[in-house]
């Protein structure tokens, strides 16, 4: 155990990002230094939003840079520890990148409960979850008897934004990339309805699925969809602006929504943007609510698994390619 | 004194609005049935929001049609009354349209203190600045010391607006069409400082003008200078969505801002549509504050004014081609 792999950002996307933009490499094994750690990763996930950080300055998380190892979340168990605080054995949430094992700080871990799945701890009590939760209910506040919709709706934080509404009592449609997704949305997760925005007629099926127009649009593609929700969407409805999937896997971003702002103004809509960082001392309750629907079983987290380290870039193409369901994890 | 003259709409504007498409024409003078008063008109107001009102299902005021008179808001003296409520001689704003007399319900009318000026009435007291008020206090919530940019910056709802905000401690940025409106922002009305969108050096001018980037952006609008703030505002910036007038006098609304939404979501930036009417309740707060400004000095409406119904339509071609400043009035 004196090598580490890691997956390198080996070329900048121009285009569609490909598996080859990234190189799985050997390296040495890090050596935590004064108030680290040595993390060994169980899982990692990958969300689309990662693929915005390939794009430069267009993203919050910073410009990317090849010959680096690919930034992460992941759940790992500490093998080394240079700090009282954090014992070795303990499992934790760390930002270590794709990578076996990285040396981070104590004080940047979060101590998960022994025993936790790294799959939910990573998912639905991870990021994605939280993302859905606060997005949802802080910055849209639906009421119960509105229609709520969701794009990417099979997707880490749309299934989850989906059946938090459901349980608030709201008319809830989705908005998914194929047919089959759709079926799980309605047949397995509740919604009362999904369109496929694939389907040449998903104008008529997206007007006919909202016939009380939208009160809460959770948008997390932005472009042709976000501007199909613009135009149905109720007086004094919200639209939560989280995620710009379709213009991540791109070097070409096409342009802004039609009916902004002349349908802000008409329909007295709020836009907002959000980032889940902004509500990170309340994310205890967000877990704790969360987990409480999980128990009753009124919330079903899903998971797409992959499996190897190597598997990880292939996992990020089948992610922006709309090929995976819930939240996409790959176990090392 | 048996005969009216009105406005009418002569035909249904295909792209630029010409004077020609109205008409003066006389008409018999009304008669004011059960309820009603008969209005003898002082003067009107005209917004460019009006043009949207002639594109049809676009404006949240209803269907436009040719033969009709123009709408719009008036000062009036009611000349015969058959409601107990409102005697003749009394002074009142109404929305009798663009013609001479008009017979209108009393319970429509809003009575206004004998001795009024017809263009305070309309101006800052009216829509005008009552949407500069609500739009810029309750909606974009500036605080002191922020940066407030405001788009049609010397218009009718733009000049209050940058006033308001300087009231509050505001830096305040105008953009406006013109050198000498840029001036008169910063020379006369007290705007620390104005760019003129028409200048080649725009975006250099105005990134020059919001070293702190832009904490609340007031737009009227829409296009590409929303586009160029959207770039420009500050994490937790807002965006009040006031008007969309680069859109109106046209058949062919350009695209939406590059931007949105991901500049909203990295930015957390909340872009929030309005109409002055869900305020209604609180016009009275909004008309004591501003009088108390006016009376003090601290806010200077200002208004250009027309001389006879006839000049109706030329009035309304001049402020959509940005040849007007603060409200327009046709005195009749």
């Amino acid at each position: 155990m004196s090598e580490n792999r890691q997956v390198i950002i080996a070329s900048l996307p121009t285009g569609a990002l490909a598996a080859s933009d990234f190189e799985v490499r050997a390296a040495p094994m890090p050596e935590p230094g004064e108030g680290e750690v040595l993390c060994k990763t169980l899982a990692i996930t990958i969300g689309a939003g990662q693929r915005a950080g390939l794009q430069g300055s267009a993203s919050y998380a910073g410009a990317p840079e090849t010959g680096r190892v690919m930034g992460g979340s992941a759940v790992a168990t500490v093998i080394a520890s240079n700090s009282p605080d954090v014992a070795v054995g303990t499992l934790v949430s760390a930002f270590t990148g794709w990578q076996e094992h990285a040396a981070v700080a104590a004080q940047s871990v979060h101590v998960l409960p022994a025993g936790t799945d790294p799959a939910t701890a990573l998912g639905v009590f991870g990021t994605n979850g939280i993302t859905a939760y606060f997005g949802l209910l802080a910055v849209g506040r639906p009421t119960a008897g509105e229609t709520v919709v969701v794009s990417a709706a099979a997707g880490s934080v749309g299934h989850i934004v989906g059946q938090i509404a459901k349980i608030e009592g709201c008319r809830v449609v989705g908005i998914a990339g194929s047919a089959d997704k759709c079926r799980m949305l309605t047949d397995e997760l509740g919604f009362d309805a999904a369109v496929d925005y694939h389907d040449p007629d998903f104008r008529t099926a997206f007007k006919d699925a909202t016939p009380d127009r939208i009160g809460v649009y959770f948008d997390n593609t932005g472009g042709p969809v976000l501007e199909s929700a613009l135009f149905r969407m109720a007086t004094g409805g919200r639209i939560v602006c989280c995620g710009v999937v379709s213009q991540y896997d791109t070097s070409s971003p096409g342009p802004g929504p039609r009916g902004v702002p002349g349908l802000l103004v008409n329909n007295r809509v709020r836009m907002q943007g959000f980032l889940v960082f902004d509500y990170a001392d309340r994310y205890d309750e967000a877990r704790a609510r969360m987990g409480s629907w999980i128990a009753d079983g009124s919330l079903q987290p899903r998971t797409t698994e992959f499996q190897g380290i190597e598997e990880a870039p292939r996992a990020f193409v089948e992610l922006l390619n709309g090929r995976t369901v819930g939240t996409t994890i790959v176990n090392f």
